[in-house]
């Protein structure tokens, strides 16, 4: 299946498709210098496939992990890229998560001010969430995305089969960002949640993702309105990942959103939220004070001592946003998590 | 004189007058944290009479020169801005040359993605050439701009006052570009170059300088055909530029340009162009050899043993792109610089 996403300025193709992988030069202008980005966890059996199809492939691969999302990684890939002689009609490869995703995008932004840039998602998060939209960025001085462009891929490739070597934990983690997006725009996909048919119905699962992150991306493309929706779940969830962050045994980006939807929904929705997050193995709560979230909150400069927009769900499948001062949120903080 | 520049997305003003320095807030959204990025060479007056009209503005000053186009000065005034807790809603102002609105314009597209730019130019060569166009860089290892990104401003103001306190070879380094451009597109701006009135005529040779460089990158925003006209004169150009650096009395960018435009000149151009030249005290030709400048040139990686495209004027105000493969191109050079 082919989905067909509108930016500004032109439009990519999202191919989803079991299979794919190995016929990505079907979809791809690959008889080019292609530096393939891709991280040490990716079995080598898909760098391989992909890089076979490549007529002058070069593969770099970062330690897995959101710290090879570095302005010094950023400079090693350019300048590869300028040791191999790579020009302007070369192209960039993301394969893998979306820590490759966003290191990658922004590599293929920036190299000699811009050349072409596939993704190639090989994670449920990714392929649901972070493979579109067009946002890539490195992480700076310990502030996440900081530095960045708003640079859509000239193509998605999206092969449900590559997650066949993924470990359960790391499928609910990215269930959790679809699990989302059906509490806010699609009930029916909820509904598929809670008949516990995730799994088994994945690509129907990614499909019908992508779809609701497609329509907020073209409607909303530099984030300036409705794309906040998808910050459901997520205000909170940035304080419990830099909380949990203290622990060895931290929870995943999923998890915490997991955790950050709760409180952000009706006591109706919660009753079908929590046994779908027990279904997936996403907790529901942490063992975090309230004040310990509210502290992690104020380190926020971008959020404390401003308003913040709320998403909240009070009937599945639909949202509002609620402006509210940091304050009354740290209030409501406090009494969810006590 | 307000222009107005279309780009793929959308459109920006230039603004042509004498002291709107002086009423910049008239022009650009100032009621905000701003990010004023210039360098050691630009009378302080110049960025108190920016600053004042800011409400809450910030100076980051760089040493004069290429130097400063760094990956370490770009990390600096992020990480400034990071400081001085800059959001997506902030902007940037580059006060300044080249230099500074490459430099300045590469860190507003990055800092969160993206924030509004706004481009002061100071020199005649920013003021008629790199203000506009939308090309923003730093250079790496090395190479020049090989890190950037197409990121037009929200508005350029020009005010010609600015170019009071230039020094003479400055404002002739400036001129340069504008006789580049009057050969190649307008032979009534040549005519007036001939007439010695360049700079009695200074808001007019800017004023139409900036007309046909709109023309050109409106209809080649991303620099895929027609901008490779801006070229004229510069192929060879990068050869003597890099040639001249490796003395201490070396030639400015301007300067390079007329030396690299004479050749690829017909007779009968030739013959009107040399004494323009020699009247803006701008070099004509170089005493390196031709050998040498065939070395610095098959330094290029990007150049040498590929076809190459020169840019021609055979007549006044006309110019033609002729292919041909880079020996030829190294043996017409040869011919041309005994």
């Amino acid at each position: 299946m082919i989905l067909s996403v509108k930016t500004a300025l032109s439009s990519y193709p999202i191919v989803l498709e079991r299979g794919v992988l190995k016929k990505a030069k079907e979809h791809l202008l690959l008889n080019r210098k292609c530096m393939i980005v891709t991280d040490d966890n990716i079995p080598r059996k898909y760098v391989d496939t992909v890089s076979a199809q490549c007529a002058d492939p070069y593969v770099f691969t970062v330690p897995a992990g959101e710290g090879s999302k570095s302005m010094e990684t950023f400079g090693r890939i350019l300048e590869e890229m300028l040791e191999k002689e790579f020009s302007r009609t070369d192209c960039v490869i993301a394969l893998g998560g979306g820590v490759v995703g966003d290191l990658a995008g922004f590599v293929a932004a920036s190299f000699q001010r811009g050349v072409d840039f596939y993704n190639i998602p090989t994670t449920v998060l990714s392929q649901v969430d972070s493979s579109i939209g067009g946002k890539v960025a490195i992480n700076f001085k310990g502030w996440k995305n900081m530095v960045g462009a708003f640079y859509p891929p000239k193509a998605v490739l999206i092969d449900p089969d590559t997650l066949a070597t993924l470990p359960e934990r790391q499928i609910a983690n990215g269930l959790a960002e679809s699990v989302k997006m059906a509490a806010t725009f699609d009930a029916e996909l909820f509904e598929l949640f809670e008949k516990g048919q995730a799994l088994e119905k994945i690509d129907l699962v990614i499909e019908k993702s992508l779809r609701i992150k497609r329509r907020v991306v073209e409607e909303d493309e530099r984030e300036t309105g409705l794309r906040k929706v998808l910050n459901f779940g997520h205000t909170l969830a940035h304080a419990v990942e830099s909380e949990s962050h203290k622990s060895p045994d931290f929870l995943y980006h999923g998890e915490c959103v997991a955790v950050g939807m709760v409180p952000m929904c009706s006591p109706a929705v919660r009753e079908r939220l929590l046994p779908v997050l027990k279904m997936l193995k996403l907790p529901a709560t942490v063992p975090f004070s309230g004040e310990s979230l509210v502290e992690a909150l104020s380190h926020d400069k971008k959020i404390s001592g401003k308003d913040i927009t709320l998403i909240l769900v009070d009937r599945l499948g639909e949202y509002r946003m609620e402006k509210m001062p940091f304050s009354a949120f740290a209030e409501r903080v406090k009494e969810d998590f006590q």
